[in-house]
């Protein structure tokens, strides 16, 4: 019978700037060839020294009056923060939806300020996910000897639906999206739009053992057996594609 | 360590309407009290009798149109039955994207034509996937003595990522979301904008055991710990929320 198991990999102290982040997870977890580690953006960011200090921002006119029709009436600093780290302003009117700088639509640049350990910092997402997570590779690579797949994960929105999911925001060592086109169903018949984003599948998976606050950042995904590569970018759907643009 | 499971139900026969799919389950899979059993919409539409002859449907000129502006140029019989299952047309223009009966904003209403057992023949989504998912839940009760929660699982694409994940239709026995706001984070600061689709979550993390065809049309999510309970129309977001209406 097909089993997969998630483990929460607990225990892991708070992580500050210049952490090394791969040493700590190998640490309290006993890896094994074909894992999937998923570990949350919050400590690949704070590892990663992706933080502001809101007193060393100034917040400029379009900030303050964003943030004055928010529904959260967010620090201007912060709101200003958001705007750098975005390309476009989907929406600035109770909620604040931005495309960020890699091309991910959600909210707040994905800047967030719970968790960081102060009132004054935010984190900003990471650089470039997909490096990061194949840093994380590597790193435990070295450290463990297992070659794992990783994910780094946030939790994002979406339009029709409510509440957040847990998504892949970058990703190394495992395959984004699964086409089954060209395959056959049961009967013989072609399957259908059958791209599967496998990615954000296990990163919602591991949203089910990450728990509430971040006392869980990572987690562990076994048993997949997956094939191949692929890259953050491969879940962004180009702007041509996209019904709203 | 804290553990989840995801265990594939394998083995079911071909579901045919009218087949008891609590009984069939029961006898695949040992279920214990707070497992919550994820099942394939396309069985219990099935089960349910839930299936459209395309010989019996007659393609009016709005889906005769329609069809030839679709990429995929389906049946128009089978565009008919996607806007007689639909209140509002999203999009008709390379993918047909419509809001069903229910509320659930997806492709061809959720309308397919792939492991249904012939070309001539579609499924529709269950009238009420709540319900789909009670029956389901008092039916193994019933049969097993176990208390388990159910999800009504389908896959939808999403505006601005590619590739389809699992959600949520219909449940039972379990809460849609989980609602964090007004607790605090780690390092005591209120957590902002945390209500977590976790009745999605778990419905994508099920997708990653369903495997690529139909031969998995169920799986057990082992280990929630979950209290309380919900509906499929949680996860709706209310009209006047929405970004795009």
């Amino acid at each position: 019978m097909r089993r997969l198991e998630l483990i929460a990999v607990e225990g892991l102290p708070e992580v500050r700037p210049g952490d090394d982040l791969s040493r700590m997870i190998s640490e309290h977890a006993a890896l094994q060839a074909g894992d999937v580690v998923v570990v949350a953006q919050k400590v690949v960011s704070k590892a990663e020294g992706r933080l502001v200090e809101l007193s060393h921002v100034k917040a400029g006119d379009e900030a303050v009056r964003i943030s004055a029709r928010l529904i959260a009436k967010p620090d201007p600093r912060m709101v200003q923060v958001v705007l750098d780290e975005s390309v476009r302003v989907l929406r600035s009117d109770r909620v604040l939806i931005t495309e960020t700088r890699h091309g991910y639509v959600c909210a707040n640049s994905g800047v967030d300020h719970s968790n960081v350990g102060g009132a004054d910092l935010v984190t900003l997402l990471p650089l470039d996910p997909d490096a990061s997570a194949e840093r994380l590779r590597s790193g435990l690579r070295e450290l463990t000897g297992a070659e794992v797949g990783v994910i780094v994960s946030d939790t994002f929105g979406r339009p029709w639906r409510l509440g957040i999911v847990n998504v892949a925001l970058g990703l190394a060592g495992l395959p984004a999206l699964l086409d089954l086109r060209g395959t056959n169903d049961d009967a013989g018949l072609p399957l259908h739009a059958t791209v599967l984003a496998i990615a954000d599948d296990i990163a919602a998976s591991a949203g089910l053992a990450m728990g509430k606050t971040a006392r869980t950042p990572a987690v562990v995904v076994r048993g997949l057996a997956l094939q191949g590569a692929g890259s953050g970018r491969d879940l962004i759907r180009p702007a041509d594609e996209d019904l709203f643009r």
